[in-house]
């Protein structure tokens, strides 16, 4: 069975290397305050994040482990983890919720030093705008970007880490399999999502943060719905797209199905959209850039327009559901081995009809390898 | 069958609403980024909020209906609520993510007036930090608190939301009925995660947000830890605790379980957590405070301590999992009808061994009625 969590050196590692670009950056301590950054340092997992209310915090130092600055009901979980600096506070402290702990946990780690927190593209301060007002008047040091540390950093993932998401990949792969058990001409769209949800648990998803989906005649209208009661009818096409965890890491790929015998247009879609996802993966190695992927499935979707209403044709993931590097013209990140990303290119069927196929990759030293199992050019018929 | 959404008035109520808060603050445009905010003024429902890459905004003006400022994937599902302005960019936009339109919006619509961000307990502003000051910079009026607006607002629920409430509570009570056939001695406590999960599916719910529990002999070492593999013992206790969703409203209760029979410390403390929830609920009524319930618990589960390190006994919910206030000494919010609380005592059963109860409870015009079923001072034994 795979071993869940991490060995302490996976952590070790990470903070080494968080550390050496502190140093280059000249950043004293590291300031987190969000789900995936503060797992990332302690390996702490709990859904409890779901509530809105506590704020939580993680301080890398310069030099030595990270500290957690917490509610003192996460106390017993986080002192599970590798961490042994474990401060807490009663929250919800309606006064004072952290604020003062947080302040003085900066100042004694960064002095009159700088303070990074990251600042960029899917990023945020998850703390009210009023305590973070409090917390950068009362720091001693200047609080300022992170200079991209932990976007980099997360960006390339660990064998172990990659192991995670491969097995996340696996479950879904076996949950899709169930669908044609689970929907057919006539099943309500909202009981296929719930089916498909109990189908990922019992292939042994931890927990099912994202599925989305839609159905309809040659394609559906957006990708993004929730599900609605209306029956599936003979002709539509049926996508589901899930992000499911095991172990804190999530899949995200996503199926098509027709019921009944496929019209051209949907079966001629879907062949292209697997050609497109052929040709970026063709050319998915380290070097290659976001925007060459892009353009490579751009082409055969569209012939070259330069992308759509989706704004991009695939993106990283891993810790989240969506993380890293974009597939759009304007991203020039570079590949490089341990890069986990979708590959979802997506096109207009007939008048406000579109289908969309996503698989995921890692890229490896020599190319990428398929973590979701490649769909076929046929769709499924059910 | 129950109704999904809500008709259009209950949108223009609450505007009118805020829109008469912000006239007394003097506020010309509320700015509004999270999932729960932006839905609350256009029933936008979507999962797609677990990806953290793209920003979206919703800005109600001092008069008139609220402006959606989004990424173009999502104006297909927008379109479909009751908005009709609905600004769009293409995101992920790596050189202006959304950051122009917003900035354009707002001066439109405040001029040099004052803008309002929600900014006190829960809040976050869902933007990256530097996007944040560009906007800052950018907008002609003054940006500053909210002045409490959105909590006031979403504290007092209408009846076609407690419907949901309730309707969500109705499901999980029946998946707390599965647990018997789902969980026994020798069961490993993940396998009990899954399949109480895929029960609250079958029962019914959209999704499952949130599931956290233990089990442990006379009780468990936390209440928001993911499950480990480890079998069920004779004697241990069983906890679990569910948030799920119907149509975008929350339950939040828990039911404990007893492997065998219960030991005396374990059977005594259910039933004083009973009692606790007994007394708080005998004196929820407009006009007790957040206090006075959490006193009235609070003497019963720990001879009036005056709390523990879970630091609340009890909270709003809603369109969250916790919202709103919390049974806490330090909050004297009033309570009034409409309000939908929890009430959560927990105690101390051994060394490092807790036991905590929940229920959800509405105000109403003379006192209180539960939306989950009271459970009984006998542990249920599986």
């Amino acid at each position: 069975m795979q071993e869940r969590g991490f060995p302490q050196d996976e952590f070790e590692i990470r903070v080494a290397h968080a550390q050496k670009d502190m140093a280059s950056a000249g950043i004293e301590a590291l300031l987190l305050s969000t789900e995936a950054d503060v797992r990332y340092f302690t390996g702490f997992l709990t859904r409890f994040w779901e509530s809105p209310t506590r704020p939580w915090f993680v301080i890398v130092p310069a030099a030595g482990d990270p500290i957690a600055v917490i509610p003192s009901i996460g106390a017993a979980l986080m002192a599970q983890t590798w961490l042994s600096d474990i401060r807490t506070w009663r929250a919800p402290d309606p006064h004072d919720d952290g604020v003062s702990l947080l302040i003085d946990t900066l100042n004694q780690v960064a002095g009159a030093g700088r303070i990074g927190v990251p600042s960029g593209p899917e990023t945020h301060i998850r703390m009210p705008l009023a305590d973070w007002a409090r917390v950068v008047a009362g720091c001693d040091g200047t609080i300022g970007s992170a200079n991209g540390i932990m976007r980099r950093l997360r960006a390339i993932k660990s064998d172990r880490e990659i192991a995670k998401i491969a097995r996340a990949c696996d479950i879904a792969a076996a949950a899709f399999a169930d669908v044609p058990r689970i929907a057919a001409q006539g099943t309500p769209l909202s009981q296929v999502f719930r089916e498909f949800q109990a189908a990922c648990l019992g292939h042994g998803a931890d927990w099912v943060p994202y599925l989305a989906g839609g159905a309809g005649p040659s394609g559906y209208s957006d990708v993004i719905s929730p599900a609605a009661d209306t029956p599936l009818a003979r002709g539509d096409v049926l996508m589901l797209d899930t992000g499911l965890v095991w172990d804190g890491y999530f899949c995200d790929f996503d199926r098509n199905f027709s019921v009944g015998p496929p019209d051209t247009a949907a079966r001629e879609a879907h062949a292209r959209l697997i050609d497109a996802v052929d040709a970026a993966a063709d050319i998915a190695a380290p070097g290659a850039t976001a925007a060459e992927l892009f353009h490579a499935m751009d082409r055969i979707v569209t012939g070259g327009a330069g992308g759509s209403d989706a704004g991009r044709l695939g993106h990283g993931l891993g810790m989240q559901l969506t993380e890293g590097l974009s597939l759009v013209p304007a991203d020039h990140t570079p590949l490089k081995p341990g890069m986990v990303i979708t590959l979802e290119p997506g096109m207009d069927v007939a008048a406000g009809r579109i289908m969309v196929h996503e698989e995921v990759i890692a890229i490896t030293q020599e190319g990428c390898r398929f973590l979701s199992p490649r769909a076929s050019r046929e769709l499924v018929q059910i």
